[in-house]
């Protein structure tokens, strides 16, 4: 991602969209009328991925739009709705966003459950599209599963553990599904350094991530 | 929440919501366009408390609508946007609905970043409304900071680890503003129990808990 460009940035309204649709619930509990606003999102899995040959785990990097605008939600706030963000490269406002690296994340190799498959056939599929790695599904173990979140969305997160080995890459995989937009690099931590990578507060990761690696550690006592 | 009940549960169409406001970024990546939906949701706190003088953690228990929601998901997709679901506790379709108890979470005392002050007494104030508790800041540590989410949001949670004693107990303290409709249960999960807890998946929990429980057991060595 050294070579990552962000250009002709606009916020426009988001009309229709099809990733967020937003619900609201009225209801009495106890007899106490309630209302919340809230999001129906798919289920996701995600799988620490751990490589024996190269003794490193394996994490995908990429740029978050949604994390990159957090970033700058200072400018977003000011121009939203009707006056949104207009910015070209050669504007003056384009000078306020962030470093385009600002919305890189280091993530799990992760997918959302969109196919009546298992889980776990789903995560090797992911494996392969996002890694490039063809993993047995008796390497991939489930750790657990939890809500990733709670407060406008309710969506279940399940989380694997899997180790690899540099037998299982396959040549020209990896990277994402292109057809998708994803553009995806995959990323080798070496194990040693992994319990600083996690507390490194400039490496953008989600709570996921971290409750794998915090996992790993307590269990392999490293 | 053992006499919870929810009745006369209705979705209807979600307008101007003070909560959900996606929009929409169109740019480019290295030449190539893209656009994506996203949410400025704001920063969170939170904190995993554990009193020394009973030996257990303290968490917060709560009617989550969004998980509640999101387990009835079925009958709400057939149910959306035009038609919405409209249930009364004498309805056939009320009887499709889950048990209520499907949407209690556990959680850690959390709040969001929506004051001026220092997350540190952010999160002070948290713990004396959810949990009733009166915790010098000297005893709140902060664990890291990551990113709540990637897709969607790109929000910050700021995770805490306190210690406290039954002496910072305030009576009449704890659950919940109740001006915010927030109706929250306080409940000791003792030590020994911990660990089989976090791995129960019956028992609903968010991502954030589960990392700062295996922070404490990678930490405490317990």
């Amino acid at each position: 991602m050294d070579n990552l460009e962000i250009n002709d940035l606009h916020v426009v309204p988001c009309v229709n969209s099809r990733f967020i649709q937003p619900s609201r619930v009225v209801f009495k509990q106890n007899g106490g009328q309630r209302t919340w606003d809230y999001l129906i999102v798919q289920n996701s899995v995600s799988c620490l991925v751990f490589n024996t040959t190269r003794q490193a785990f394996i994490l995908v990097k990429q740029f978050r739009p949604a994390v990159y605008m957090h970033v700058n939600r200072k400018l977003h706030n000011k121009n939203s709705g009707a006056n949104p963000v207009s910015v070209k490269a050669d504007d003056s406002s384009m000078k306020a966003l962030a470093d385009a690296s600002a919305g890189i994340t280091y993530e799990l190799c992760a997918g959302i459950v969109d196919q009546n498959i298992s889980l776990k056939s789903l995560m090797k599929q992911e494996l392969l599209e996002e890694c490039g790695y063809n993993v047995p599904e008796e390497n991939i173990h489930k750790i657990t599963s939890c809500r990733a979140g709670v407060g406008s969305t309710g969506s279940v997160q399940t989380s694997f553990y899997a180790e690899v080995t540099d037998d299982m890459i396959i040549d020209g995989a990896g990277g994402g599904n292109l057809n998708e937009g994803e553009r995806i690099e995959v990323f080798y931590l070496p194990l040693e350094k992994s319990r600083e990578f996690v507390f490194d507060e400039t490496k953008e990761k989600p709570l996921g991530l971290m409750f794998a690696f915090m996992w790993y550690f307590d269990k392999f006592k490293v």
